[in-house]
């Protein structure tokens, strides 16, 4: 077998890799979506959460996963949603979403906190079919009613208000073909469209020409497994697909926390947007970085002026023991107005 | 670094691979579950369910996984307890568990099934504080209520009885010494435990001595990665840790159907238990083989009786296309059947 470049660019990718069965479905969704919001005039932001798979075979028995329970992504959707922004939910199918998060991934599914009222005839409009008429109701517990109440009330002013889309993918694949499609659809919103990348993307993965049909065998001693880089997306979508007016805010995840600020730094540098959200693994729920052109922000707001560097770096960190604090909505605060910044195009926030 | 050797012995590997933290606490918890079912007369049957991950770094961030949503596990642990039967239930954290299987996974989250009922002064009992006296409601809305019903009361039934136990896992290293665990303190029960093994177990692994402490970097070209393959567990399993008296039944996956009767075989006759069902993973709703010692079964019963195989081979199949029919059922009841013969003691069904 020939020996393939361990490289792709995104041009290549997409040229060799096939698309995922439901994306012309998936992109009329979102197109609707943003008409809409456009014609009510909202600010849309695009968050990207969960991890990605690389598939080890085309009759998936095994894959390589990213670790990520969606936490970042889904909260943030809750508090964008909360600051009055539209919001499209890309995330990892049955990964966490804004909302049911607080119930979905517990230790006590949410049967444990439903219970059966035997029926009583005045109480219920019955109808002439089913169950209405057998008088049993399942309500929620009396323990369970307040917490569930503020989330459910808000969940539904959501939906009546349709200012939630949801789209889901698995593979590394489907992600980088709906991540190109719907930020080419949301690029017509010019700078009222944010691009909050959340999601723990593979780093590597397996082309299809690597691929074996059926199960990789065990009975063969160890197993080599020999991947090619993902190509960095970051540059065609900062440069092409969010039409160079896009709000877009990156993350990077590091173990080592000496590599987190001169990669985070890289990275914008490199890929030229707006926000690069620096995070350790150990420390992520309490403490993140925003790394940002120096020149974007008021110089009040600069934690660290060192006037050789191009970068300003600005810790957000909250009390790690407050269990009713979450650091999204801090994170997300920041954001919105650091947004509202670049709409009213007051800032020279792009590398030039 | 000096090479190690790619396969390890259950022996060798419980010598260099630590015990996951929470062990001797759900240790504690399933001793307690089967002194009280001996005492109960009841039969225990382990269920096993979900895919076991293979962390690529001590700080994880990438795994390999075992594709599996806990289908099989789930759906036939619900037939067990409706057979009467108490259930250690052994899954993957986040995959399917019986009764909760019904909502937990689907596209609309159960927030969508809850409506809020606005308050009635005479219909709750209030207490002083909290949500009674607001008087307000959240109970589950109409269309959903009939089968949520069914499914809640035997829940609640199987609650009260006690009957199930529940346990995690997410690493192969978690499931293995956990299966060792549980198997030792199930074997006082005898002939009366039975141990359905549907869990979709990694072949291969990474030891912790070749396990990187950070993150792999990505700048590098390609990746990597070298596994040493998983210790068969079965044999210890049968020869020693079930006691020899359990009824063990185990899975094999298969994508290439060509291969599914011989591996089937192999492993029986490999490990010298009690039954193996082989299922092809596009056919695995539908259709399953039963593959058992031939002396083990009534004549009656054997599809192919072929004379000069020690083997009885036994197809289970359902209508594709009957929504309301799931196949665990029947693997269940013929299991059931088998599994009281074995207690019965009227079989000379292992190898000798």
């Amino acid at each position: 077998m020939p020996e393939s470049s361990s490289s792709f660019s995104a041009e290549s990718y997409f040229a060799t890799q096939p698309p995922p069965p439901g994306l012309e479905h998936d992109i009329e969704g979102v197109k609707e979506f943003v008409r809409r919001q456009q014609e009510e005039g909202r600010n849309v932001v695009l968050v990207t959460s969960g991890g990605t798979t690389v598939p080890l075979e085309l009759n998936v028995v095994r894959f390589l996963d990213n670790f990520s329970a969606g936490t970042r992504g889904a909260t943030s959707a809750e508090y964008f949603l909360k600051a009055g922004y539209a919001v499209l939910f890309m995330h990892r199918q049955f990964s966490l979403q804004p909302f049911s998060r607080h119930y979905s991934h517990s230790t006590n599914p949410f049967l444990d906190f439903l219970e059966i009222e035997p029926g009583v005839e005045e109480r219920s409009s019955f109808t002439a079919s089913g169950a209405g008429s057998e008088g049993s109701q399942i309500c929620v517990t009396l323990d369970k009613r307040k917490t569930l109440l503020e989330v459910l009330t808000i969940y539904k002013a959501v939906h009546a208000a349709g200012t939630l889309h949801t789209l889901t993918f698995v593979t590394v694949n489907d992600y980088l073909w709906l991540l190109r499609a719907v930020s080419q659809e949301l690029s017509v919103m010019k700078r009222k469209a944010m691009y909050y990348l959340a999601a723990a993307v593979s780093d590597f993965f397996l082309p299809r020409q690597k691929m074996s049909e059926h199960k990789i065998q065990s009975g063969k001693g160890s197993l080599h497994i020999e991947m090619d880089q993902v190509p960095k997306i970051l540059k065609p979508m900062v440069d092409n697909w969010t039409g160079k007016d896009g709000f877009v805010v990156s993350f990077k995840l590091e173990t080592d926390p000496a590599l987190l600020i001169p990669k985070a730094e890289t990275s914008l540098q490199r890929y030229g947007h707006q926000v690069v959200i620096g995070n350790d693994l150990n420390r992520r729920k309490f403490e993140v970085v925003f790394i940002s052109w120096k020149d974007a922000l008021p110089s009040s707001s600069i934690d660290m002026a060192d006037s050789s560097s191009s970068f300003a770096e600005s810790w957000l960190r909250i009390d790690p023991h407050d269990h009713n604090k979450e650091i999204e909505e801090d994170i997300v605060a920041e954001l919105v107005k650091r947004h509202e910044m670049w709409i009213a195009g007051g800032t020279t926030s792009t590398k030039s």
